[in-house]
């Protein structure tokens, strides 16, 4: 089996290099046969995806080559294209992908550093940090007063990698965990789950509100102007799906009017947020520029292993657990 | 026993009230016979003192009341002067005190919510939140990443109620927790102990340091511009115990040459820091306006236990538990 790994020139901090990939194989049970080619540049890439069957990249990198139509003939043998993101809203709508391509997605290499981030941010809100930051910005020294966590109900939104650990270390802090997705089934990390369906339902008693779900269609705009309006007085909320999962202006309104307590985001539409953007300068939000999740000492070493688990469950014939459908998206 | 409750007009949130009263005598084992009066104004406070014989009081009334002699004309059957702060740095030097005042600190209260604010703080500083607030300021986005906890070494300076609570909650988060305090006898929740005498070997290894001791004449400038040349390149500090404890103009021109990667302080040189001092605007250094330790829905309560403990024990004849040696300082 011939697996590229394309980089790209700019990136330096994540590309996966050769040592890492040897290190992975070495923690592998069996990868006999597997040949790993690797390019940071258009020949490189170009050559590699004539014989590839597996190519290991970057979102960019992909939405950059793959123009609708133009995978066949590109790399004529690719059956596998894995990304080293969880979530693939950028590559959407996935017209450029034929039937016969695997998508794989990078669900999973996430959940230590986003539970911890998670936590963070929920700890940051009971303590009020965004509005003594947004303080700091003043150099006004006011005596805001937080509280602890147990016994406080958090709504997570999106029980995939992100939004289990979130509710795993929610719980261990003594926090009432509701999690709402797709279907209702129960969850062990949670003390409730509900559809999202009956979200409007479940707002009133989310103190904290934290979002995990993939951007999709069916997410986007999901907390609007009138579902933050449903959410109890001085909510906290926690944002690390995608920018466009909430109104962003509403979030800011409801910031200044005081009906909403505080805000840690790690997400922002759009991304990079420019200087001068409403976001940077609303009292009680505090923007993270979209690194909740990633820790670079480990990041691909993880990639790796779940790039692997993959590629063994597919040469049992198995199931990948990282295929994307591209009809829901993620 | 006649315990004598003195609030002030202008505190409001963390007054002391009947009904707290009321509630924490419900939970204590047996308090027969103890009569309780309130008082926020000069009159009743001099009238209570006639006959009280315990003061429950804020450090604040202390220091305004009791002029060095004055307090055996003012209160001439005062035993206990218990204070609802766990440091009483600012009642030393001890002058004023008769030695057969018994004075009580508060100490114990802040365990919970200390220990959320300590591994907040410690989370933050892995997620490089004190700079990212510092670019939020400049209204820049830059890809700042961080890492997990697990596996990085904290040193924790002081193992109080503070300390203690905070490196329970790093070793939960597995990290390696060297205790730092005046005796190196073993703690249950560090990895080893040593003696504030050997802080200087410790220090290259403190990836995190975390100040929790009391102010004392030993520890006033414990961090200074030296000491905090030993830490290793790119450590983080979070200071959760008075402002003088460190340096911190070493710990701003430490930040600003980039040697320290972020500071997360609640306490500050003067408080009320004011607009203007450089702590507001040093680059990786969040100031918090020193309120780590104090969730104002839960503080009396603990602090009646508490008080109510000390009571019980010395009626048994036993030693009060936060009796405050004033030649220590606490």
């Amino acid at each position: 089996m011939r697996l590229h790994v394309q980089n790209y020139a700019e990136e330096s901090l994540f590309a996966v290099t050769p040592a890492q990939v040897a290190a992975a194989r070495a923690r592998a049970p069996d990868l006999t046969g597997l040949e790993v080619s690797f390019a940071d540049d258009d020949a490189g890439f170009a050559l590699a995806m004539r014989d590839a069957e597996v190519l290991l990249t970057f979102t960019k990198v992909v939405k950059a080559r793959f123009q609708p139509g133009a995978l066949p003939a590109l790399a004529p043998k690719l059956k596998v294209i894995a990304c080293t993101s969880a979530g693939l809203d950028r590559l959407a709508p996935f017209d450029w992908l034929p039937p016969e391509v695997l998508l794989l997605n990078n669900r999973g290499t996430h959940a230590a550093k986003a539970g911890e981030f998670a936590i963070m941010a929920l700890l940051m809100l009971a303590s009020r940090m965004p509005r003594i930051a947004s303080n700091q910005r003043a150099e006004r020294w006011e005596s805001l007063f937080g509280s602890v966590l147990a016994g406080r109900t958090v709504c997570v939104v999106g029980l995939g990698t992100m939004g289990a650990a979130a509710a795993r270390r929610a719980r261990e802090f003594g926090m009432r965990v509701i999690g709402v997705r797709t279907t209702p089934a129960p969850h062990p990390d949670c003390d409730e789950v509900h559809a999202t369906a009956s979200l409007d339902a479940v707002l009133p008693r989310a103190e904290f509100l934290l979002l995990a779900c993939p951007l999709t269609p069916a997410t986007q705009g999901l907390m609007d102007r009138r579902r933050i309006g449903l959410l109890p007085q001085g909510a906290k909320l926690v944002n690390m799906a995608r920018g466009a999962v909430w109104d962003q202006d509403a979030v800011c309104d409801a910031l200044e009017a005081g009906a909403l307590d505080g805000a840690v985001t790690d997400v922002a539409v759009p991304e990079p947020l420019p200087a001068g953007h409403r976001l940077w300068r609303t009292a009680g939000m505090m923007v993270v520029p979209h690194v909740s999740s990633d820790d670079p000492q480990t990041y691909n070493d993880r990639t790796l292993d779940i790039l692997f688990q993959n590629l063994l469950a597919l040469r049992a014939g198995k199931p990948a657990p990282n295929r994307v459908d591209p009809a829901r998206g993620y």
